[in-house]
């Protein structure tokens, strides 16, 4: 058996190594363009925020060890270019320059997703960058270190950017964040929101939510962000402004696409062609609250859906449920946590939903150390479903939202969930879990 | 309506205050036979180790508060002693000395849970102590501050004594704990019980299993603690070896008891008598894992059984579908939480236990200041339901076990636990979330 894949990152090398321990007698090959595979990629900012912490501690397992000790083909600064599915084969260049073509039995396009890069003048200059893979990690470390980076402007208000305050933060540099759209975070609750807002403005983040980026002038000590009316000083620019998934192979080859561009596949993670699979970032996923497509890149789903593939191919038949859209992430102190659907959503998705805000305290009453929690709770009126579930607060946030996206996984009411029985002991939280507070008061509400 | 409760801790007030609010009319009533009602008793050893802090700050809400706002007919000092079923009426004397009695249309008896005081010479000193009211909380704080206590002995190894170690080592006194069964944690995992015991014994806890407590002699400035082969000095003692459920009153009524002498109640908190409810630690209930009847004395199961009576008495139909006896505790640095059924208890309930223990991470890969979780799981080799999680470490503990308890909720299988969307970010965890990986590796052995 002779087994492809393209890509090698999460699910490509989760897929390429469990196959191969599945069948010890498959070919495995991964054609990978950049020299880096399997790294935590979502390490990047905190490892940027600490100049003595080298970053290949992300690398969770090298090249080498995938060639020797794993079996696997691993071919670094391969790009593939076209696949042909009649023949079955794939073509691509090294990055010497070479042509190459390698045949499969089963094909796995693992090819992950690219960050938008803005059309407008200066956006290739050499202090502006994306984080999206290991080399953008070091050139950013690297450029604010050699250059005494002080300060920074970030395109974009998603997970990375706001990760990334912290990090620049942490060594010093001083940063404002623009994007177009007039609110800061759209996809959250407005006090949750507010939350998350005050907590970068307290870290002296200038936001300039509203403000379209015109272009980027080349300075001698960096860049000149000109914004439609106010102009930014910059020693470097991250952008952060989203990602769009590397479905171009695909699409060439006539495989069919889905959600956001996104390669379709099905439950088995098979797409069009059924030689050809696709997972991680580059594939859409069933979404466990509607059942319909939905393309959300995360990097669990991303694992799950390498692992899925490979179990597939070697015959154990795995269906994947889908995803619920569960995420976390730091900002300076703060914790921010969503699974599932926003009201917003719900409504698009032709639910009726009922949602209600409540501020619960992350510790018991009388305990010291109390902080406050946020939770936005989201319910159907018509069939009485939990739908989504957003959160913010110091602590207590981040696996506590796993409660809820174990809820969305299994379709439960907000009347079931508020039978739950969770755990309580005083420095973890009032007798009532706030997420229990929150069923309880948007169960009033439906 | 005239609805009369039997003590004003967390079932009982819940019930008397959301019936009043559901009822304006009602007359509701409360006999409590201690001075305090509505405080987080569990709250009493964190409390015990600030010296500064007034104890009061455990009280939630105060007598006056319930009889002025609440409108509810609150007697403290009120201890009652006969039910009489046929009569409808409730005698008792109250802490005077004068006799009374009220008639009922509705009762609730909330009466609690009582500690187990060894009957052995010596248990009656003024230095050996309980910590189940907040009573007992003042008396023991009193006497670490006014005797200056430098060495206590703790009889039992429970949650309640575990955290009583932490909380003399914050007021600077060495503890011994002794009980008679030989391992220190039975209930859990081998090698999480180990990681419980290093982390007592790094703070000097001088353990004693395997020894019985003999009796305790009087001396000039406390107590010797004898025990079958040697003496411990002891400034004052602390009695944690366990509760039973105050079920006398029910008894004597002629009331149905249940599992560990607590009164039978069904899923509405109804006893065998349809004018007389149940509800917290005095009475048992489903679980939700065996679907059997229980005894597992919680503080959230409390206060939600009282929010049920009052609904059930108002003709709001509610059933409590059961506990999983989700819990938490905090020992010195280490979080201890479970879930559902260990392979003992899952044997001993007719399933075919399969279990596995896995070491995982708090934070991702390359994330600096990780430390070790560790995870044991328990599955239905027959059903392949998810039956039980245990966990031990220092962070990422107390919440994430709540992902399980909404599992044991809705009885999923390990696969279908194992294809749940938790949040990762490298702060809070690895990619896949020690509870995936441990449902991963036993589904393995399942």
């Amino acid at each position: 058996m002779n087994f492809l894949v393209i890509g090698g990152d999460a699910a490509g090398m989760s897929a390429a190594s469990k196959l191969k321990r599945m069948n010890k007698n498959a070919t495995v090959t991964v054609l990978e363009m950049t020299e880096d595979v399997s790294y935590s990629a979502c390490g990047m900012p905190y490892n940027i925020a600490d100049p003595d912490r080298d970053m290949d501690v992300l690398v969770v397992r090298t090249a080498e060890v995938f060639r020797q000790k794993n079996q696997i083909n691993l071919l670094t600064g391969h790009r593939a270019e076209k696949i042909s599915p009649e023949e079955k084969k794939v073509f691509g260049t090294t990055i010497s320059g070479h042509a190459f073509e390698f045949a499969y039995d089963k094909l796995l396009i693992a090819t992950g997703a690219q960050p938008v890069m803005p059309e407008i003048a200066g956006i290739d200059l050499d202090c502006v960058l994306p984080l999206k893979n290991l080399a953008h990690g070091r050139r950013i470390k690297s450029i604010i270190s050699e250059r005494k980076v002080k300060k920074a402007v970030i395109i974009g208000m998603g997970y990375i950017a706001l990760e990334m305050c912290e990090a620049f933060e942490k060594r010093g540099v001083s940063v404002s964040m623009v994007k177009p759209g007039r609110i800061f975070l759209p996809w959250m609750q407005a006090d949750l929101s507010r939350m998350v807002q005050d907590e970068i403005e307290q870290k002296k983040v200038a936001l300039y939510a509203g403000k379209s980026v015109e272009r980027i002038e080349p300075v001698e000590t960096g860049a000149k962000v000109v914004l439609n009316d106010l102009t930014l000083d910059a020693d470097m620019v991250i952008v952060a402004a989203g990602v769009v998934p590397c479905s171009e192979l695909a699409k060439d080859a006539g495989l069919e696409l889905g959600v956001g561009g996104a390669i379709a596949v099905d439950r088995r993670l098979k797409t069009s062609d059924p030689d050809i699979y696709a997972a991680g970032d580059c594939a859409d996923a069933y979404h466990v609250v509607t059942g319909e497509k939905c393309w959300i890149p995360l990097a669990l789903r991303a694992n799950r859906a390498g692992w899925a593939v490979a179990d597939n191919i070697c015959g154990v038949d795995t269906e994947l449920k889908g995803v619920a859209g569960t995420s976390v992430f730091k900002v300076f102190d703060l914790q921010v946590a969503r699974t599932g659907l926003t009201a917003r959503e719900a409504n698009a998705a032709g639910f009726y939903p009922v949602e209600n805000m409540i501020k619960a305290r992350s510790r018991a009453h009388g305990h010291p150390g109390s902080t406050p929690i946020l939770v936005n709770m989201v319910g159907d009126k018509t069939s009485s479903r939990l739908l989504g579930v957003q959160m913010t607060g110091t602590e207590g946030v981040a696996h506590r939202i796993n409660a809820a996206a174990v809820a969305l996984q299994t379709s439960m009411t907000v009347a079931e969930f508020f039978q739950t029985d969770l755990a309580y002991a005083p420095p973890f939280g009032p007798v009532w879990d706030p997420l229990l507070t929150a069923a309880g008061q948007l169960l009033k509400k439906m």
